[in-house]
Protein backbone atom coordinates (compact mmCIF):
# COMPACT_ATOMS: atom_id res chain seq x y z
CA UNK A 1 0.00 0.00 0.00
CA UNK A 2 1.69 3.37 -0.85
CA UNK A 3 -0.59 6.62 0.86
CA UNK A 4 -0.15 10.19 0.45
CA UNK A 5 -0.69 12.10 3.68
CA UNK A 6 -1.24 15.45 4.28
CA UNK A 7 -0.49 17.62 8.02
CA UNK A 8 1.80 14.82 8.37
CA UNK A 9 4.37 17.07 10.96
CA UNK A 10 0.90 17.41 13.37
CA UNK A 11 0.97 15.73 16.53
CA UNK A 12 -1.48 12.94 14.52
CA UNK A 13 0.01 12.66 11.07
CA UNK A 14 4.00 12.20 13.44
CA UNK A 15 2.21 8.89 14.76
CA UNK A 16 -0.02 7.94 12.12
CA UNK A 17 3.48 7.68 9.04
CA UNK A 18 5.38 6.09 11.24
CA UNK A 19 2.96 3.48 12.12
CA UNK A 20 2.15 3.37 8.92
CA UNK A 21 5.76 2.74 7.76
CA UNK A 22 5.80 -0.13 10.64
CA UNK A 23 3.02 -1.62 8.94
CA UNK A 24 5.04 -1.74 5.97
CA UNK A 25 3.13 1.13 4.30
CA UNK A 26 4.88 3.18 1.86
CA UNK A 27 4.29 6.87 2.60
CA UNK A 28 4.78 10.10 1.17
CA UNK A 29 4.02 13.56 2.97
CA UNK A 30 3.29 17.04 2.16
CA UNK A 31 4.89 19.65 3.36
CA UNK A 32 4.55 23.28 3.68
CA UNK A 33 7.13 26.57 2.57
CA UNK A 34 9.42 26.17 4.46
CA UNK A 35 8.86 23.30 6.98
CA UNK A 36 11.26 20.41 7.00
CA UNK A 37 10.34 16.77 7.61
CA UNK A 38 10.47 15.22 11.12
CA UNK A 39 10.94 11.88 9.29
CA UNK A 40 13.53 9.65 7.80
CA UNK A 41 14.17 9.38 4.13
CA UNK A 42 11.91 6.60 3.42
CA UNK A 43 9.41 9.02 3.52
CA UNK A 44 9.17 11.08 0.55
CA UNK A 45 8.40 14.58 1.13
CA UNK A 46 6.18 17.05 -1.30
CA UNK A 47 5.02 20.56 -1.99
CA UNK A 48 1.83 21.07 -3.09
CA UNK A 49 0.23 23.78 -4.59
CA UNK A 50 4.13 24.85 -5.12
CA UNK A 51 3.87 25.05 -9.02
CA UNK A 52 -0.06 23.95 -10.58
CA UNK A 53 -2.76 22.04 -10.22
CA UNK A 54 -1.85 19.92 -13.23
CA UNK A 55 1.87 19.32 -12.51
CA UNK A 56 0.63 17.82 -8.81
CA UNK A 57 -2.07 15.89 -10.83
CA UNK A 58 0.55 14.18 -12.52
CA UNK A 59 2.92 13.79 -8.98
CA UNK A 60 -0.04 11.49 -8.27
CA UNK A 61 -0.63 10.23 -10.98
CA UNK A 62 3.39 9.05 -11.46
CA UNK A 63 3.19 8.20 -7.65
CA UNK A 64 0.16 5.52 -8.00
CA UNK A 65 -0.83 6.44 -4.27
CA UNK A 66 -3.69 4.06 -3.20
CA UNK A 67 -5.15 6.56 -0.68
CA UNK A 68 -4.60 9.79 1.01
CA UNK A 69 -5.09 10.78 4.26
CA UNK A 70 -5.76 14.16 4.90
CA UNK A 71 -5.00 15.80 8.69
CA UNK A 72 -3.83 19.46 7.19
CA UNK A 73 -6.11 21.42 9.18
CA UNK A 74 -5.98 25.04 10.62
CA UNK A 75 -7.59 24.64 13.96
CA UNK A 76 -8.77 28.01 15.74
CA UNK A 77 -11.28 27.39 18.61
CA UNK A 78 -12.09 31.43 18.27
CA UNK A 79 -11.44 33.43 15.46
CA UNK A 80 -11.25 36.69 14.67
CA UNK A 81 -12.44 38.62 11.39
CA UNK A 82 -8.79 38.59 9.67
CA UNK A 83 -8.85 34.62 10.33
CA UNK A 84 -12.11 33.92 8.02
CA UNK A 85 -9.39 33.68 5.19
CA UNK A 86 -7.07 31.21 6.59
CA UNK A 87 -9.47 29.18 7.79
CA UNK A 88 -11.38 28.82 4.66
CA UNK A 89 -8.34 28.55 2.58
CA UNK A 90 -6.86 25.76 5.22
CA UNK A 91 -9.75 23.55 5.36
CA UNK A 92 -11.83 23.80 2.18
CA UNK A 93 -9.44 24.95 -0.47
CA UNK A 94 -7.05 23.34 0.13
CA UNK A 95 -8.65 19.76 0.79
CA UNK A 96 -10.82 20.43 -2.39
CA UNK A 97 -7.55 20.84 -3.80
CA UNK A 98 -6.03 17.52 -2.68
CA UNK A 99 -9.52 15.87 -3.35
CA UNK A 100 -9.37 16.95 -7.23
CA UNK A 101 -5.82 15.91 -7.85
CA UNK A 102 -7.25 12.81 -6.16
CA UNK A 103 -9.81 11.82 -8.10
CA UNK A 104 -8.45 13.08 -11.47
CA UNK A 105 -5.28 10.83 -10.72
CA UNK A 106 -7.66 7.82 -9.49
CA UNK A 107 -6.23 7.67 -6.34
CA UNK A 108 -8.47 4.62 -4.55
CA UNK A 109 -9.94 6.23 -1.71
CA UNK A 110 -9.57 9.14 0.58
CA UNK A 111 -9.81 9.68 4.09
CA UNK A 112 -10.63 13.13 5.81
CA UNK A 113 -10.42 14.37 9.23
CA UNK A 114 -13.56 16.39 10.78
CA UNK A 115 -14.17 17.00 14.49
CA UNK A 116 -16.95 16.40 16.93
CA UNK A 117 -17.74 20.23 17.15
CA UNK A 118 -19.63 19.87 13.79
CA UNK A 119 -22.03 17.85 16.52
CA UNK A 120 -22.71 20.64 18.73
CA UNK A 121 -25.61 19.30 21.48
CA UNK A 122 -25.45 15.98 19.87
CA UNK A 123 -27.04 17.50 16.41
CA UNK A 124 -26.94 16.14 12.87
CA UNK A 125 -25.05 19.33 12.21
CA UNK A 126 -24.32 22.39 14.89
CA UNK A 127 -21.14 24.06 14.70
CA UNK A 128 -19.46 24.83 17.68
CA UNK A 129 -17.31 27.57 16.07
CA UNK A 130 -16.56 28.64 12.38
CA UNK A 131 -13.73 25.80 12.81
CA UNK A 132 -16.17 23.12 12.96
CA UNK A 133 -18.16 24.85 9.81
CA UNK A 134 -14.94 24.74 7.47
CA UNK A 135 -14.95 21.10 8.12
CA UNK A 136 -18.50 20.38 7.56
CA UNK A 137 -18.59 22.66 4.19
CA UNK A 138 -15.33 20.51 2.84
CA UNK A 139 -18.09 17.75 3.22
CA UNK A 140 -20.11 19.40 1.59
CA UNK A 141 -17.42 19.96 -1.53
CA UNK A 142 -16.85 15.83 -1.07
CA UNK A 143 -20.32 15.13 -1.47
CA UNK A 144 -19.81 16.09 -5.26
CA UNK A 145 -16.75 14.00 -5.93
CA UNK A 146 -18.13 10.60 -3.44
CA UNK A 147 -21.08 10.92 -6.43
CA UNK A 148 -19.75 11.87 -9.71
CA UNK A 149 -15.51 9.93 -9.15
CA UNK A 150 -14.48 6.21 -8.63
CA UNK A 151 -12.69 8.14 -5.62
CA UNK A 152 -14.14 6.47 -2.29
CA UNK A 153 -14.07 8.80 0.55
CA UNK A 154 -14.78 8.64 4.35
CA UNK A 155 -14.56 10.91 7.15
CA UNK A 156 -13.08 10.70 10.83
CA UNK A 157 -14.63 12.97 12.87
CA UNK A 158 -11.82 13.22 16.01
CA UNK A 159 -13.09 14.46 19.92
CA UNK A 160 -9.82 14.90 22.39
CA UNK A 161 -6.41 13.39 21.47
CA UNK A 162 -3.41 12.63 23.59
CA UNK A 163 -0.27 10.98 24.12
CA UNK A 164 3.32 11.39 23.69
CA UNK A 165 5.14 13.81 22.31
CA UNK A 166 1.80 16.30 22.19
CA UNK A 167 3.26 19.56 22.39
CA UNK A 168 -0.54 21.38 21.97
CA UNK A 169 -1.62 23.21 24.73
CA UNK A 170 -3.98 20.87 25.55
CA UNK A 171 -5.23 20.06 29.32
CA UNK A 172 -2.92 17.15 30.21
CA UNK A 173 0.05 19.83 29.18
CA UNK A 174 -1.43 22.67 31.12
CA UNK A 175 -2.12 20.05 34.34
CA UNK A 176 1.80 18.48 33.80
CA UNK A 177 3.16 21.63 33.85
CA UNK A 178 1.34 23.12 37.20
CA UNK A 179 2.21 19.92 38.81
CA UNK A 180 5.63 20.52 38.42
CA UNK A 181 5.62 24.46 39.31
CA UNK A 182 2.98 24.61 41.53
CA UNK A 183 1.16 27.01 40.25
CA UNK A 184 -2.47 27.83 40.32
CA UNK A 185 -5.05 26.95 37.45
CA UNK A 186 -8.08 28.90 37.39
CA UNK A 187 -10.43 26.56 35.17
CA UNK A 188 -14.43 26.51 35.03
CA UNK A 189 -16.84 24.28 37.17
CA UNK A 190 -14.94 21.20 35.01
CA UNK A 191 -18.57 19.37 34.60
CA UNK A 192 -18.11 19.47 30.54
CA UNK A 193 -17.69 15.56 30.00
CA UNK A 194 -14.84 14.80 27.68
CA UNK A 195 -14.61 11.87 25.01
CA UNK A 196 -10.59 11.82 24.95
CA UNK A 197 -8.65 9.06 22.59
CA UNK A 198 -4.71 7.77 23.50
CA UNK A 199 -2.87 8.48 20.05
CA UNK A 200 -2.07 4.98 19.24
CA UNK A 201 -6.00 4.59 19.19
CA UNK A 202 -6.57 7.70 17.28
CA UNK A 203 -4.16 6.26 14.67
CA UNK A 204 -5.46 2.35 14.39
CA UNK A 205 -8.38 4.20 13.39
CA UNK A 206 -6.82 5.48 10.53
CA UNK A 207 -4.94 2.40 9.63
CA UNK A 208 -8.32 -0.06 10.06
CA UNK A 209 -10.00 2.74 7.94
CA UNK A 210 -7.36 2.86 5.32
CA UNK A 211 -6.87 -1.03 5.12
CA UNK A 212 -11.10 -1.00 4.80
CA UNK A 213 -11.17 0.78 2.04
CA UNK A 214 -7.66 -0.83 0.34
CA UNK A 215 -9.61 -4.19 0.39
CA UNK A 216 -13.37 -2.88 -0.70
CA UNK A 217 -14.52 -3.78 2.80
CA UNK A 218 -18.46 -4.07 2.16
CA UNK A 219 -18.78 -2.97 6.29
CA UNK A 220 -17.58 0.80 4.69
CA UNK A 221 -20.21 2.44 2.48
CA UNK A 222 -18.62 5.16 0.24
CA UNK A 223 -19.34 9.14 1.88
CA UNK A 224 -19.36 7.53 5.48
CA UNK A 225 -18.87 9.64 8.43
CA UNK A 226 -17.14 7.57 11.09
CA UNK A 227 -15.53 8.73 14.92
CA UNK A 228 -13.03 7.59 17.35
CA UNK A 229 -14.57 7.30 20.93
CA UNK A 230 -13.25 7.35 24.18
CA UNK A 231 -14.06 3.69 26.02
CA UNK A 232 -15.13 5.53 29.12
CA UNK A 233 -15.93 9.18 28.91
CA UNK A 234 -15.15 11.09 32.06
CA UNK A 235 -16.06 14.66 33.41
CA UNK A 236 -12.87 17.32 33.33
CA UNK A 237 -13.19 17.14 37.20
CA UNK A 238 -13.36 13.33 37.31
CA UNK A 239 -10.05 13.41 34.93
CA UNK A 240 -8.49 15.82 37.14
CA UNK A 241 -9.40 12.95 40.18
CA UNK A 242 -7.64 10.37 38.03
CA UNK A 243 -4.87 12.45 37.23
CA UNK A 244 -3.87 13.18 40.93
CA UNK A 245 -4.76 9.69 42.01
CA UNK A 246 -2.22 8.67 39.37
CA UNK A 247 0.43 11.35 40.34
CA UNK A 248 -0.25 10.87 43.90
CA UNK A 249 -0.49 14.66 44.29
CA UNK A 250 -3.23 17.56 44.58
CA UNK A 251 -3.84 19.11 41.37
CA UNK A 252 -3.60 23.29 42.51
CA UNK A 253 -7.19 24.19 40.67
CA UNK A 254 -9.47 26.64 41.15
CA UNK A 255 -12.80 25.10 40.20
CA UNK A 256 -15.13 27.92 39.08
CA UNK A 257 -12.70 30.53 38.34
CA UNK A 258 -13.64 30.87 34.65
CA UNK A 259 -17.12 30.53 33.20
CA UNK A 260 -17.87 28.30 30.25
CA UNK A 261 -17.04 28.97 26.61
CA UNK A 262 -20.00 30.44 25.13
CA UNK A 263 -20.64 27.20 22.96
CA UNK A 264 -18.98 24.93 25.76
CA UNK A 265 -19.44 21.49 24.94
CA UNK A 266 -20.90 19.72 28.01
CA UNK A 267 -21.76 16.54 26.21
CA UNK A 268 -19.95 15.59 23.07
CA UNK A 269 -21.35 14.02 20.17
CA UNK A 270 -22.40 10.87 21.07
CA UNK A 271 -24.29 9.40 18.15
CA UNK A 272 -20.82 8.92 16.43
CA UNK A 273 -20.58 5.59 14.86
CA UNK A 274 -16.70 4.14 14.94
CA UNK A 275 -14.84 2.80 12.11
CA UNK A 276 -15.90 -0.46 11.67
CA UNK A 277 -14.04 -3.17 13.89
CA UNK A 278 -12.67 -0.37 15.54
CA UNK A 279 -12.19 -0.11 19.71
CA UNK A 280 -10.16 1.68 22.13
CA UNK A 281 -7.33 -0.49 23.59
CA UNK A 282 -6.02 1.81 25.77
CA UNK A 283 -7.33 3.31 29.32
CA UNK A 284 -7.23 6.73 30.79
CA UNK A 285 -5.18 5.54 33.53
CA UNK A 286 -2.44 3.34 30.90
CA UNK A 287 -2.42 6.60 28.85
CA UNK A 288 -1.65 8.77 31.34
CA UNK A 289 1.01 6.69 33.14
CA UNK A 290 1.95 6.90 29.54
CA UNK A 291 2.25 10.66 29.07
CA UNK A 292 3.35 11.30 32.75
CA UNK A 293 6.58 8.71 32.56
CA UNK A 294 7.56 10.31 29.40
CA UNK A 295 8.24 13.70 31.56
CA UNK B 1 -34.50 50.40 4.69
CA UNK B 2 -30.87 50.13 3.21
CA UNK B 3 -29.48 47.06 1.58
CA UNK B 4 -25.82 46.17 0.39
CA UNK B 5 -26.05 44.40 -3.15
CA UNK B 6 -22.87 41.58 -4.42
CA UNK B 7 -23.04 40.61 -7.93
CA UNK B 8 -25.12 43.59 -8.38
CA UNK B 9 -24.10 44.07 -12.14
CA UNK B 10 -24.78 40.81 -13.21
CA UNK B 11 -28.27 39.67 -14.88
CA UNK B 12 -30.45 39.42 -11.81
CA UNK B 13 -28.40 42.30 -10.05
CA UNK B 14 -29.22 44.71 -12.48
CA UNK B 15 -32.91 44.37 -12.15
CA UNK B 16 -32.76 43.71 -8.52
CA UNK B 17 -31.45 46.96 -7.96
CA UNK B 18 -33.52 49.06 -10.20
CA UNK B 19 -36.57 47.27 -9.09
CA UNK B 20 -35.58 48.02 -5.05
CA UNK B 21 -35.10 51.64 -6.01
CA UNK B 22 -38.39 51.87 -7.33
CA UNK B 23 -39.60 50.63 -3.62
CA UNK B 24 -37.68 53.59 -2.87
CA UNK B 25 -35.29 51.62 -0.78
CA UNK B 26 -31.15 53.16 -0.56
CA UNK B 27 -28.84 50.63 -2.97
CA UNK B 28 -25.09 50.34 -2.25
CA UNK B 29 -23.30 47.26 -4.38
CA UNK B 30 -20.21 45.62 -4.52
CA UNK B 31 -17.78 46.09 -7.17
CA UNK B 32 -14.93 43.92 -8.17
CA UNK B 33 -11.77 45.74 -9.68
CA UNK B 34 -12.01 47.49 -12.67
CA UNK B 35 -15.47 47.14 -12.28
CA UNK B 36 -17.86 49.75 -13.55
CA UNK B 37 -21.23 50.90 -12.23
CA UNK B 38 -24.13 49.92 -15.09
CA UNK B 39 -26.47 52.36 -12.67
CA UNK B 40 -26.85 55.82 -11.50
CA UNK B 41 -25.45 57.77 -9.08
CA UNK B 42 -27.75 57.22 -6.34
CA UNK B 43 -26.34 53.54 -6.41
CA UNK B 44 -22.98 53.89 -4.33
CA UNK B 45 -20.35 51.65 -5.11
CA UNK B 46 -17.86 50.16 -2.97
CA UNK B 47 -15.11 47.76 -3.47
CA UNK B 48 -14.79 45.12 -0.21
CA UNK B 49 -11.56 43.23 0.17
CA UNK B 50 -9.57 46.08 -0.95
CA UNK B 51 -7.73 46.81 2.16
CA UNK B 52 -8.61 44.70 5.04
CA UNK B 53 -11.98 43.01 6.78
CA UNK B 54 -11.09 45.32 10.06
CA UNK B 55 -11.92 48.76 7.16
CA UNK B 56 -14.82 46.63 5.33
CA UNK B 57 -16.32 45.86 8.84
CA UNK B 58 -16.05 49.99 9.68
CA UNK B 59 -17.76 50.50 5.92
CA UNK B 60 -20.63 48.69 7.00
CA UNK B 61 -21.10 50.35 10.88
CA UNK B 62 -20.84 53.46 9.08
CA UNK B 63 -23.73 52.64 6.34
CA UNK B 64 -25.68 50.96 8.77
CA UNK B 65 -26.97 48.27 6.33
CA UNK B 66 -30.64 46.50 7.15
CA UNK B 67 -29.52 43.82 5.07
CA UNK B 68 -27.64 42.36 2.31
CA UNK B 69 -28.20 40.46 -0.81
CA UNK B 70 -26.10 38.21 -1.94
CA UNK B 71 -25.72 36.78 -5.27
CA UNK B 72 -22.26 37.24 -6.74
CA UNK B 73 -20.77 33.55 -7.50
CA UNK B 74 -18.86 31.84 -9.87
CA UNK B 75 -21.12 30.07 -12.32
CA UNK B 76 -19.39 27.01 -14.41
CA UNK B 77 -21.27 23.91 -15.36
CA UNK B 78 -17.84 22.16 -15.62
CA UNK B 79 -14.99 22.77 -13.87
CA UNK B 80 -11.83 22.17 -14.76
CA UNK B 81 -8.79 21.17 -12.21
CA UNK B 82 -7.68 24.74 -12.47
CA UNK B 83 -10.76 26.45 -11.46
CA UNK B 84 -11.16 24.74 -8.10
CA UNK B 85 -9.39 27.39 -6.64
CA UNK B 86 -11.61 29.88 -7.56
CA UNK B 87 -14.85 28.62 -7.57
CA UNK B 88 -14.18 27.94 -3.97
CA UNK B 89 -12.67 31.81 -3.38
CA UNK B 90 -15.93 33.07 -4.79
CA UNK B 91 -18.37 30.84 -4.12
CA UNK B 92 -17.32 29.94 -0.14
CA UNK B 93 -14.81 32.27 0.97
CA UNK B 94 -16.41 35.47 -0.24
CA UNK B 95 -19.35 34.86 0.63
CA UNK B 96 -17.91 34.37 4.29
CA UNK B 97 -16.20 37.67 4.47
CA UNK B 98 -19.29 39.69 3.37
CA UNK B 99 -21.22 37.43 6.20
CA UNK B 100 -18.50 38.03 9.24
CA UNK B 101 -18.57 41.60 8.06
CA UNK B 102 -22.14 41.88 8.41
CA UNK B 103 -22.15 39.49 11.29
CA UNK B 104 -19.47 42.04 13.21
CA UNK B 105 -21.66 45.45 11.77
CA UNK B 106 -25.11 44.04 13.09
CA UNK B 107 -26.47 43.94 9.78
CA UNK B 108 -30.48 42.89 10.21
CA UNK B 109 -30.17 40.19 7.85
CA UNK B 110 -28.70 38.49 4.87
CA UNK B 111 -30.30 36.76 1.15
CA UNK B 112 -27.71 34.34 0.22
CA UNK B 113 -28.50 32.87 -3.68
CA UNK B 114 -28.48 28.96 -3.76
CA UNK B 115 -29.52 26.53 -7.22
CA UNK B 116 -31.71 23.68 -7.60
CA UNK B 117 -28.89 22.20 -8.43
CA UNK B 118 -28.07 21.48 -5.16
CA UNK B 119 -30.80 19.46 -5.28
CA UNK B 120 -30.14 16.38 -8.34
CA UNK B 121 -32.77 14.22 -8.21
CA UNK B 122 -34.87 15.30 -5.97
CA UNK B 123 -32.57 14.69 -3.24
CA UNK B 124 -31.86 16.74 0.10
CA UNK B 125 -28.36 17.61 -1.08
CA UNK B 126 -26.80 15.99 -4.55
CA UNK B 127 -25.12 18.37 -5.90
CA UNK B 128 -24.77 18.34 -10.46
CA UNK B 129 -21.64 19.73 -10.12
CA UNK B 130 -18.92 21.22 -8.38
CA UNK B 131 -20.67 24.94 -8.04
CA UNK B 132 -23.70 23.45 -6.63
CA UNK B 133 -21.50 22.08 -4.02
CA UNK B 134 -19.91 25.03 -3.46
CA UNK B 135 -23.36 26.89 -2.90
CA UNK B 136 -23.88 23.92 -0.71
CA UNK B 137 -20.60 24.68 1.38
CA UNK B 138 -21.26 28.28 1.94
CA UNK B 139 -24.53 27.35 3.09
CA UNK B 140 -23.06 24.73 6.05
CA UNK B 141 -20.55 27.88 6.68
CA UNK B 142 -23.74 30.03 7.37
CA UNK B 143 -24.97 27.88 10.02
CA UNK B 144 -21.84 28.70 12.12
CA UNK B 145 -23.75 32.55 11.91
CA UNK B 146 -27.55 31.57 12.07
CA UNK B 147 -26.65 30.14 15.54
CA UNK B 148 -24.04 32.65 17.10
CA UNK B 149 -25.15 36.16 15.97
CA UNK B 150 -27.67 38.18 15.35
CA UNK B 151 -27.96 38.11 11.60
CA UNK B 152 -30.91 36.72 10.00
CA UNK B 153 -30.18 34.60 7.07
CA UNK B 154 -32.02 32.96 4.19
CA UNK B 155 -31.22 31.52 1.08
CA UNK B 156 -33.45 31.90 -2.39
CA UNK B 157 -32.37 28.72 -4.22
CA UNK B 158 -32.75 29.74 -7.98
CA UNK B 159 -33.56 27.41 -10.96
CA UNK B 160 -33.44 28.72 -14.60
CA UNK B 161 -34.08 32.30 -15.15
CA UNK B 162 -34.74 34.91 -18.50
CA UNK B 163 -35.74 38.27 -18.89
CA UNK B 164 -34.77 41.15 -20.92
CA UNK B 165 -31.10 42.33 -21.08
CA UNK B 166 -30.15 38.58 -20.79
CA UNK B 167 -27.13 38.13 -22.63
CA UNK B 168 -26.18 34.94 -21.27
CA UNK B 169 -25.89 32.06 -23.37
CA UNK B 170 -28.86 30.69 -22.40
CA UNK B 171 -31.96 28.78 -24.60
CA UNK B 172 -34.16 31.29 -24.92
CA UNK B 173 -30.90 33.50 -26.23
CA UNK B 174 -29.73 30.55 -28.36
CA UNK B 175 -33.26 30.01 -30.35
CA UNK B 176 -33.94 33.65 -30.67
CA UNK B 177 -30.25 33.84 -32.54
CA UNK B 178 -30.78 30.44 -34.75
CA UNK B 179 -34.21 31.69 -35.20
CA UNK B 180 -32.57 34.68 -36.78
CA UNK B 181 -29.63 33.35 -38.74
CA UNK B 182 -31.74 30.38 -39.67
CA UNK B 183 -28.58 28.15 -38.78
CA UNK B 184 -29.63 24.44 -37.34
CA UNK B 185 -29.02 23.26 -33.74
CA UNK B 186 -28.03 20.40 -32.50
CA UNK B 187 -29.73 19.69 -29.00
CA UNK B 188 -30.84 16.58 -26.92
CA UNK B 189 -33.94 14.68 -27.40
CA UNK B 190 -35.16 17.71 -25.36
CA UNK B 191 -37.27 15.24 -22.44
CA UNK B 192 -35.76 17.30 -19.41
CA UNK B 193 -38.41 19.10 -18.09
CA UNK B 194 -37.19 22.79 -17.23
CA UNK B 195 -38.01 25.25 -14.51
CA UNK B 196 -37.91 28.67 -15.71
CA UNK B 197 -38.96 32.13 -14.10
CA UNK B 198 -39.30 35.66 -15.73
CA UNK B 199 -36.64 38.02 -14.42
CA UNK B 200 -39.39 40.29 -12.52
CA UNK B 201 -40.81 37.18 -10.76
CA UNK B 202 -37.18 36.35 -9.35
CA UNK B 203 -36.82 40.05 -8.27
CA UNK B 204 -40.21 39.89 -7.02
CA UNK B 205 -38.91 37.14 -4.24
CA UNK B 206 -35.69 39.02 -3.05
CA UNK B 207 -37.94 42.14 -2.52
CA UNK B 208 -40.44 40.01 -1.01
CA UNK B 209 -37.90 38.40 1.19
CA UNK B 210 -36.45 41.37 2.12
CA UNK B 211 -39.61 42.52 3.09
CA UNK B 212 -40.70 39.92 5.16
CA UNK B 213 -36.63 39.62 7.06
CA UNK B 214 -37.30 43.61 7.40
CA UNK B 215 -40.48 43.24 9.42
CA UNK B 216 -39.60 40.45 11.31
CA UNK B 217 -42.74 38.30 9.58
CA UNK B 218 -42.95 35.17 11.86
CA UNK B 219 -43.49 33.34 8.52
CA UNK B 220 -40.01 33.31 8.03
CA UNK B 221 -37.51 31.03 10.08
CA UNK B 222 -33.76 32.25 10.51
CA UNK B 223 -31.70 30.00 8.23
CA UNK B 224 -34.67 29.19 5.98
CA UNK B 225 -33.91 27.81 2.34
CA UNK B 226 -36.39 29.22 -0.28
CA UNK B 227 -37.02 28.63 -4.09
CA UNK B 228 -38.69 30.43 -7.22
CA UNK B 229 -40.66 27.76 -9.07
CA UNK B 230 -42.34 28.30 -12.35
CA UNK B 231 -46.07 28.64 -12.47
CA UNK B 232 -46.24 25.78 -14.93
CA UNK B 233 -43.00 23.56 -15.82
CA UNK B 234 -42.55 22.32 -19.53
CA UNK B 235 -39.97 19.73 -21.37
CA UNK B 236 -37.33 21.49 -23.61
CA UNK B 237 -39.49 20.11 -26.39
CA UNK B 238 -42.23 21.96 -25.41
CA UNK B 239 -40.75 25.07 -24.14
CA UNK B 240 -39.65 25.22 -28.17
CA UNK B 241 -42.91 24.74 -29.03
CA UNK B 242 -44.11 27.51 -27.31
CA UNK B 243 -41.46 29.47 -29.07
CA UNK B 244 -42.40 28.34 -32.39
CA UNK B 245 -46.26 29.18 -31.63
CA UNK B 246 -45.01 32.65 -30.37
CA UNK B 247 -42.68 33.54 -33.13
CA UNK B 248 -44.82 31.70 -35.98
CA UNK B 249 -41.75 30.37 -37.44
CA UNK B 250 -40.36 26.76 -36.77
CA UNK B 251 -36.97 26.24 -34.68
CA UNK B 252 -34.18 24.57 -36.62
CA UNK B 253 -33.17 21.93 -33.96
CA UNK B 254 -31.91 18.51 -34.71
CA UNK B 255 -33.38 16.81 -31.75
CA UNK B 256 -31.31 13.73 -30.57
CA UNK B 257 -28.12 14.81 -32.18
CA UNK B 258 -26.06 15.81 -28.96
CA UNK B 259 -26.48 13.34 -25.75
CA UNK B 260 -27.87 13.98 -22.39
CA UNK B 261 -25.12 15.51 -20.25
CA UNK B 262 -23.70 13.19 -17.71
CA UNK B 263 -25.87 14.76 -14.94
CA UNK B 264 -28.58 16.12 -16.40
CA UNK B 265 -31.47 17.49 -14.13
CA UNK B 266 -34.48 15.28 -16.37
CA UNK B 267 -36.45 16.51 -13.18
CA UNK B 268 -35.85 19.89 -11.24
CA UNK B 269 -36.26 20.02 -7.35
CA UNK B 270 -39.64 19.51 -6.49
CA UNK B 271 -39.95 19.91 -2.63
CA UNK B 272 -38.80 23.51 -3.07
CA UNK B 273 -40.97 25.82 -0.74
CA UNK B 274 -41.20 29.45 -2.27
CA UNK B 275 -40.78 32.63 -0.53
CA UNK B 276 -44.00 32.58 2.12
CA UNK B 277 -46.56 34.97 -0.09
CA UNK B 278 -44.70 34.63 -3.40
CA UNK B 279 -46.38 34.13 -6.55
CA UNK B 280 -44.71 33.97 -10.19
CA UNK B 281 -46.87 36.05 -12.18
CA UNK B 282 -45.64 35.92 -16.04
CA UNK B 283 -46.76 32.94 -18.12
CA UNK B 284 -44.14 31.37 -19.96
CA UNK B 285 -45.94 32.93 -22.93
CA UNK B 286 -46.20 36.43 -21.60
CA UNK B 287 -42.54 36.07 -20.73
CA UNK B 288 -41.40 34.87 -24.26
CA UNK B 289 -43.73 37.35 -25.60
CA UNK B 290 -41.83 40.47 -23.75
CA UNK B 291 -38.14 38.91 -24.46
CA UNK B 292 -38.91 38.39 -28.21
CA UNK B 293 -40.13 42.00 -28.56
CA UNK B 294 -37.19 43.60 -26.96
CA UNK B 295 -35.26 41.76 -30.09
Amino acid sequence: MKVFITGATGFIGKHLVRSLQKEGIEVAINLQDGEESPFSESVKNYFLCKKDILSDIEFFIRENFDGIIHLASLYLTDHDPEDVGHLIESNVKFGTYVLECGAKAKVKWFINTGTFWQDYQNSDYSPVNLYAASKQAFESIAQYYIETNQIRFCTIRLSDTYGLEDTRPKIFNHWIRIAKTGETLDMSWGEQIIDISYIDDIVNAYVLLASHLQNNNLLVTNGSVYATKAEKRYTLKELAAIFEEITGSKLSIKWGARSYREREVMIPWENAVVVPDWKPKVSIKEGLKLILNQT
